[in-house]
């Protein structure tokens, strides 16, 4: 589809200019007044045309758990989403609807989806998301969440020694998996990226990784892992390889460009350096990292170290949303309690590029995507400027990164595809997906979970809790 | 109005149970299944029926600055918020209607407005905001902000002698106008409170501080102000008393169970003591805290001292936005960085209860006010658990205080009398206040501030940046 957005909003060095934007076969051909109107015209009267963000980091089956997981740091949060993840594709079919829909309505158009695989039915499971992020038409980056070693190894041992049992599936087949999923399904033209994505040193042998170098080397994927999210990582990678995880990471060889590391709270000042050198991207999931009490990972310093830095929701059940402006808007505000020279802080503009470029340079593809410049895709978002949450007007930037938008997504297209109309999802059936999920649900007291119970006293002994 | 909302969830103990809930004359009369309707029956299926919430903190006038002031710490940001501060009775009618909306739209029926007056036109301020207010029908406590020092007194001398303009009008005009205020406004029984509001220690002396307590007790009214909000309020009060403000504030009689006060981070553990035994309330504002750097509230210290707190959204300036769930999912989830032990941790029944019963207690009407108990008050909020935003069904208190709940407001009664119905604004025309907003204002860039440029030399040497 082409079009003509005439006579919108767009940020221009540090102010504003209306301008028209023309989109043919999915690309971006003109941003200048006056243009004329090719095809379909998009009324850009009082709206604000910004590039699409990256929802860089989440996990699409939490959401089925959002709301009814106790106040617990991640380690115990995790027994805890072990012992009620949903076990069939359809609600994985579901949950990736729901994801892609509540990131396109808060301004993002691309997801980076860690996938947690149904066991038994892994190439099943990523066919299901695959299947629901492009009848939405949301740009997707399925990276499925692998691991080679069981929960319990997560924590660290401190004194104790600790038997754990041995991981069900073999190394080798969890490969090949991937080797496959890959072969099916990355097709980047038809935005779907399959990226290698062991889930983190605590759950991951050196094997793992390596393995997944290899396959991102042959086949030119992207990579993903969560890296240092909480105090107890920090412990468990100084028993487990004596050195810190990034330094370990390192050596291995699998930091490069298009590595994107979700959390990165408990980092040292040599680590940064290591990032920078790297050219590796810090995913920044401000909100989870509350919610466990995981601490703030300090994205100053990220940024004064010259380190790629971008925003995600992380997965619904420790957020416990997918609304990446709220993810924007923390993520931005949060670092003003870490440094008391103000003239660091982050702006408002400067969170939107981080949302936008910050992603694409994550996923190696910041000459395609990110910005609006002509030349590059049109992904793209038009925010409504009338909308009560926006008034009265003053900084749109300022109102969106800094205030609580609602309803303020008036148009969003993707690869030149609209998906969002006068604030409508287009390409599937809203009130059909609020069915589905209502009639697949109970409302529910928090349960109590024997995963948790059983963890629990190892980790409040080692991390010094009485 | 009378009504019966039928079917309706509502939260019992740990758990949730279904039943009908009875209105009559503003008092909710009787909640037990199968009663008879009364009146008007209301639909309460899939529904969650709360206390309404008390936004126990704001200035409703910054509202026409949110978006726009860069990040800043409080005693730049102030400078720049002074720079631009609106002038008219209108635009503090059409700002008080906004917040009130906004307020209403995430929950809250209370809303405290620390009211910034037009300097000559102080008691007109009042009684636009009174109108606003009326108008859409919230319940309000509106507290002149009073001060009597000028503006760059607020900031610490450090080594220096600075010198400061006289503050414009007198210390005896001050408390004239707010006791006609008093006389004017106050009708508790129609909704509309006054509470002495000095702005705190930073700019007040104890003169006026006495003379509040004297209006407050010869006329029963609540008082608030501002409590160590940052780190440059904390050595400004022990320049200026030398003891900590909190030591000061109790000293001369300020402190009191009907005393709430907002921030509150910069206290010593001896202070938290003097609120606990004072009964004083505690008014957590977390996302101005954040985006002004001033520090993380030691809540959890503060609940497991005895010391009731609430939430704010504070100024629409300063956060930038009025939805109280907002405030309250931060507020709530911020404080598991403080405390390791996941126990403490607050959990969503307990924020629920903190932002309708703690604001109840903080203004002296708990008997009235803040839970759903036959002879209280009918402020009522019903959520719609059909919403989109929060499904597929979980816990449904879990859901609305850690997810981004969007319109899921269904409806919503202060003293009985429906003022949202259907997700709409029922008393107010939204299109005609959107259209207000909007033709009063301008996009702009962020402006340049004549008096932040005089005032961050002097804030930056005392506060140690170079």
């Amino acid at each position: 589809m082409n079009f003509t957005i005439k006579n919108t909003l767009i940020s221009v060095a540090d102010s504003y200019v209306t301008t028209d934007v023309q989109v043919v076969d999915g690309k971006i051909t003109a941003i200048t007044p006056n243009l004329e109107i090719i095809d379909t015209e998009i009324n850009g009267d009082n709206k604000l045309l910004l590039p699409g963000f990256f929802n860089a980091h989440t996990h699409s089956s939490e959401m089925w758990q959002r709301g009814v997981i106790p106040p617990l740091p991640l380690e115990l949060w995790l027994a805890h989403l072990y012992d009620f993840t949903p076990l069939n594709t359809e609600q994985v079919y579901l949950s990736a609807l729901g994801t892609a829909v509540e990131t396109l309505l808060s301004g993002g158009t691309s997801v980076v989806d860690h996938l947690v695989l149904i066991p038994g039915q892994e190439l099943e499971t990523i066919a299901t998301a695959v299947r629901a992020y492009q009848e939405v038409g949301i740009r997707a980056f399925i990276a499925p969440l692998i691991q080679d070693e069981s929960l319990s190894m997560g924590i660290p041992n401190g004194e104790s020694q600790a038997n754990h049992e041995p991981y069900f599936r073999s190394l080798g087949e969890t490969l090949a998996i991937m080797e496959a999923a890959v072969k099916q399904f990355h097709q980047p033209e038809a935005g779907i990226n399959i990226l290698v994505a062991p889930t983190g040193i605590q759950l991951c042998s050196d094997d793992l990784f390596i393995g997944c170098i290899a396959l991102s080397n042959k086949y030119d994927l992207c990579r993903h892992t969560h890296l240092l999210e909480t105090k107890a990582q920090e412990k468990l990678a100084e028993e487990k390889y004596g050195c810190t995880a990034v330094q370990h990471l390192q050596e291995i060889g699998f930091l490069n460009s298009c590595t994107t590391l979700a959390h990165c709270v408990w980092l040292k000042e040599s680590d940064i350096n290591i990032l920078a050198q790297t050219q590796s991207t810090v995913v920044h999931n401000p909100l989870s990292n509350l919610r466990l009490g995981s601490g703030i990972a300090p994205i100053l310093k990220y940024i004064q170290a010259g380190v790629n830095v971008t925003f995600g929701c992380d997965g619904a059940s420790s957020n416990d949303s997918q609304d990446l402006l709220e993810a924007i808007k923390i993520g931005s505000i949060l670092h003003n309690l870490t440094e008391p020279d103000y003239q660091y802080w982050i702006t408002p503009r400067q969170a939107v590029k981080m949302a936008s470029l910050g992603g694409a340079k994550g996923l190696n593809i910041e000459d395609e995507l990110g910005s609006l410049a002509v030349g590059k895709k049109a992904d793209l978002v038009l925010y409504d400027l009338n909308n009560l949450s926006l008034l009265p007007r003053t900084d749109p930037i300022g109102l969106l990164v800094l205030g609580r938008p609602v309803n303020v997504i008036n148009s969003a297209w993707v690869n030149g595809k609209q998906i969002i109309s006068n604030g409508k999802i287009t390409t599937i059936n809203i009130d059909e997906l609020r069915q589905e999920l209502f009639n697949r649900s109970h409302w529910e007291t928090q349960p109590k979970s024997a995963n948790v119970d059983k963890l629990a006293p190892r980790y409040r002994q080692v991390m010094g809790l009485n």
